[in-house]
């Protein structure tokens, strides 16, 4: 039986691993298009602060062990470009222009997501850069050397445009972020996005929102991006304006798209056509607050959904319960952490939401050194259920969105979410966490 | 309708502040024996370790403030010595020896617990220490301040034990620990005890495990605590072997005691008679996990049962779901965290239980000045159930446990809490947080 895998990252090549564990007789074959297999993406931005770390330190595990110790079947510089589901081969070309194929009997498409380059002249420019793969992430690292970058321009404020302007000002790098919408975090309760917005500013970085982009251009000592009213220069400009799925080419073999074009596939991971799985940040996930489709590309659901198509594969029959959305960043001394649903997308999905937001202190009544802390909670009044949470604050708003993300996964109510025993000690909390303090106050809402 | 409280620490007086709220002209008395109320005990080791904070920061709210902002009838230095069930009726004596009785239509039992004194010789000199109420705090900071303590000896290695290590450490006093069992921390995995022990006598205090204790004698300069092998020496002596309910009064009113002597109540904090509640470390509670009564004073649960004895009183008919017997504490830099049951305890409890134990990277694979995380979980064989968590580690340890206290509320099986969407970012964890690595190889071994 061989097991053919299209793309080496988290998902691909942790599906190859745990596939070989499960069955070390199955026949393993990996066809990653880039140099670079298993690494890190998450970790670029705080490898990139560092000029002195090497961006191969990212790797997880080199390419040789794969073939080596595993026995993977690894072809990097591998580009599939059709799918014969009727005859169930692969077919490509390697980056030396050799046309491949191989035959299939399971396929998993672990072909992760790429940047979205918007639309406005000179995106193509030298110095115009995105950041997902490893070998983007080189780049970026190479030119802030080489070029010796003392001022840059980020476009976008998402989380990997949040996690860079970090990175490049700990490379005391000046930098200028601009987005076309007026609204910083818009999935973010305000009074939170406020708090994180100041602490941005409070680093000397210029944010500029609501700025129509008409383009980038070549200056005589760098970039300038022109906007509607204004310009902004830098030697570097980093386009961080959201990810697309890569399913192009599981569109083009015919197979279901889900939400944001991501390739649909059920709870085993199985795609439209059953012998064809897709995980990672190319497929979507059911989402188990909404109990709908959703596409939150993350790196835990990619592993676990390689995990899941191994299993599968070998007929073990898993299924996946499915994700709440739980995502977690830092930007400065900042602690940034969200689950589950905001209140517009609780009414989208048709709940009857209601929301609090509490400030509490990080730490107990007079114990020394603490800092505050922002939670927002979402409540259905309807059924009563949580629905959502966010965290901001510079101790202890990583971690404490765990809490409410394994309830989301267990369907309680606001209700009895409040009633859970948390730890307290001084130094780590109040003798109310601050969670409780908000899912008191949102209870009196409901 | 007078609502009469025996004790002014964390049940009592926010039973009190509660019942005022939800019904103003409800008539409260509250009954308080020393001259403190409404204080953080919790805090008493984290003041005392620094001499330029004085003890009374510790005190939440002062009683001028009940009394006239709350209109809360506050009567400090009022010992209550019985309870007249059938005329409803508490008498007792104030601090200057006058008698006082207060009928009562509701009584409530918020008198605390008390530090377990050993029977051996010595332990009423001066300079024999003990540390529950704010007085005993306030009395060893005096000591230590007016005595010029350099030398210090801790009967007993529990939470209290281990706090104050610390705490007598940052005043630059020297300490030996002993007690007499010869386990450390035996309610935690030995790995992971002696993470916690290496942490202590890196910091320069000895241990002494398995001494038994002779008593305790003056010497020229000070104290000696004699075992049976050898000879411990300091100006102070600290007594911390665990605390006991305050329930005499209760029981002598003929009111029904659970675990460990703690007056037994329902889940509407109600004791055998209808018309008294009891809350605070003098109760008892339900475990969620066990299903049976359990004895775990904690200043959380105190919190939480004054608030529905108040709720109750005016006919709100709440009933608390009962505890996890999550707890946290801080030992130099070591973050010690429990929740739910150990495998003796599981045992002892009727599953069959089973334990794994995980080492795990506090933030992600190739993120700088990471440290590591122990976590172990215990899994019911027969019903899949997650039955309880333990964590140690450096950073990360605290907060973490309040996802499996979480999953233990809502008697998560190890396979779902398994599939958890917990959060990951590199600054804070690896893509696996260490509690889904160990939930992993748990459900291997169920």
């Amino acid at each position: 039986m061989r097991f053919v895998i299209i793309g080496g990252d988290a998902a691909g090549m942790s599906a190859a691993s745990r596939a070989k564990r499960n069955q070390p007789e199955l026949e393993v074959t990996v066809l990653e298009q880039t140099g670079d297999v298993s690494y890190s993406a998450c970790g670029m931005p705080y490898n990139i602060a560092d000029p002195d770390r090497d961006i191969n330190d990212l790797v997880v595990r080199q390419a040789r062990v794969f073939r080596e110790k595993q026995e993977i079947d690894l072809r990097i510089g591998h580009r599939v470009t059709s799918i014969d589901r009727t005859t169930k081969v692969v077919r490509g070309e390697t980056r030396n222009g050799e046309a491949f194929e191989v035959p299939y009997e399971a396929l998993l498409f672990a072909t992760g997501a790429s940047p979205v380059l918007p639309d406005f002249p000179g995106v193509e420019l030298p110095g115009v850069m995105t950041l997902k793969s490893l070998e983007q992430g080189r780049r970026i690292k190479d030119f802030i050397r080489s070029r010796g970058v003392r001022k840059a321009v980020i476009i976008g404020m998402g989380y990997i445009a949040l996690e860079m302007v970090e990175a490049l000002h700990d490379r005391n790098i000046q930098v200028d972020m601009v987005k076309p919408r007026p609204v910083f975090l818009p999935w973010m309760n305000t009074e939170m996005a406020t708090e994180i917005r100041n602490e941005i500013e409070n680093h000397g970085v210029n944010l500029f929102l609501g700025e129509e982009i008409k383009g980038v251009e070549k200056t005589n000592h760098g970039l300038r991006v022109v906007c509607a009213d204004s310009a902004l220069e830098g030697e570097m400009v980093l386009v961080a304006v959201g990810i697309k799925p890569n399913s192009e080419l599981a569109e083009e073999a015919g197979l279901d798209l889900g939400p944001s074009s991501a390739i649909a596939v059920d709870k085993a991971l199985r795609t439209s056509d059953r012998d064809i799985y897709a995980a990672g940040d190319c497929a979507d996930a059911f989402h188990v607050v909404t109990g709908q489709k959703a596409w939150i590309p993350l790196a835990l659901r990619a592993n676990r959904a390689g995990w899941g198509v191994a299993d599968n594969v070998i007929g073990k029959g898993i299924e996946l319960p499915g994700i709440v959305g739980t995502a977690v960043f830092k930007v400065f001394d900042m602690q940034v952490a969200r689950t589950g649903l905001n209140v517009v997308q609780a009414e989208k999905a048709g709940f009857d939401p209601v929301e609090i937001v509490i400030k509490s202190g990080s730490r107990a009544h007079a114990h020394p050194n603490g800092s505050m802390i922002w939670v927002q909670l979402v409540g259905d009044k309807k059924s009563g259920r949580l629905l959502g949470a966010q965290l901001v604050g510079k101790e202890g708003a990583a971690h404490r969105v765990n809490a409410p993300a394994v309830a989301l996964h267990a369907k309680m109510t606001v209700e009895a979410f409040s009633q859970s025993d948390l730890a307290y000690a001084p130094p780590f909390g109040p003798t109310w966490d601050p969670m409780l303090v908000a899912a008191n106050q949102l209870l009196k809402k409901m």
